[in-house]
């Protein structure tokens, strides 16, 4: 039992709100649910809800142990500018992920690979959450593209470093994989050319 | 049941050989089993399974339904040279996926992900048989890690493709996924700098 100041009774109220969050965000998916939906399963006035968790980002955060609120640790990676932003990226998800709250990252991967509804309801966060969030800053075009491919290195980071243990990648300093991984990321984040269907410039002379 | 023109009881043996191989390369891992342990335990001799399999790698792609033979798939991709291999090897992948040797991938990832065993199990087989492989012909440092980083943008590929199906890497056809991808691959495997521990050359001036 941790201690939080709390008023008795108050974590019954939470934990009410969080179990009836979880199966609405798994009948509805995130892009579906809504506070007032929540508010009605856990039978609780919406402000309570908004309250505790803020926004439906918070409550799905707290209800699933994603282990960041995206609205809170994005914008400060992205407040220095795009110099440098792969690297950030890759340690910012490193060290959440080896960091407490990273520890039911692996139990979410899990129940993703598992069930077509966890994949569908975090896919739906994680879009509209994560990846729009960093798609608005970027300065070039596609940027929903630019930022899913991203996000595919950075899952396959995770598969080999933590799921399937494949060394160097598993026990490497986060500073080194950050070295290795980052200009990845950088090339999708900011090179005209990496959104490009072709290996070439798309402009090609015509023959007149 | 299918007609393949084998003696009758052949199919039964081969099933026999199948399971026993299973529980073998469970029990040890790829790197312990042998064609001795999983005759013994199919009670067969070793040269019925070399008849049918031809090698431990063969035994083991049949017994998890791999998708692909490494011996057999991997030299082609290479034969070319290293000019373009990093679109080759996005193309290979995800045709090899999309056809129906494919098929079992999803479950075969499924297994690996709620499996610590299954998870020591396929690292055996893809570091030795797959990165390794492809490591040889590399004729740069590191050839083990630039094979390791090439299999964690694939296997984050397959992920958001296969798995969570984000857009607009769910639908893209293959050469568009190709054009996206492969560069990075490419530079994994072909580029100096991409294994550098620092963001800057190693070299440093030293004062006098």
């Amino acid at each position: 039992m941790t201690r939080t100041g709390r008023r008795p009774g108050e974590a019954g109220t939470r934990d009410k709100i969080l179990a009836a969050a979880r199966s609405h965000f798994t009948d509805v998916g995130f892009d579906g649910a809504t506070i007032r939906g929540i508010a009605a399963a856990a039978k609780v006035d919406p402000k309570l809800i908004l309250h505790y968790f803020e926004s439906k980002e918070g409550i799905f955060v707290a209800a699933v142990d994603f282990p960041f609120d995206p609205a809170v640790a994005i914008p400060p990676l992205l407040a220095p500018g795009l110099d440098g932003l792969g690297s950030r990226l890759v340690r910012f998800f490193l060290e959440t992920w080896e960091s407490p709250a990273g520890s039911p990252m692996l139990a979410l991967i899990r129940s993703v690979v598992s069930s077509e509804r966890a994949a569908t309801l975090l896919r739906g966060f994680v879009t509209r959450e994560v990846l729009a969030r960093l798609a608005r800053i970027l300065e070039l075009d596609q940027p929903h593209l630019r930022a899913t491919l991203v996000g595919s290195q950075l899952v396959g980071l995770a598969m080999l470093r933590y799921v399937v243990k494949v060394e160097p990648l598993a026990s490497a300093p986060v500073a080194r994989v950050a070295a290795w991984i980052g200009p990845t990321l950088q090339r999708y984040l900011t090179d005209p050319a990496a959104t490009r269907s072709e290996g070439r410039p798309r402009k090609r002379t015509v023959k007149t």
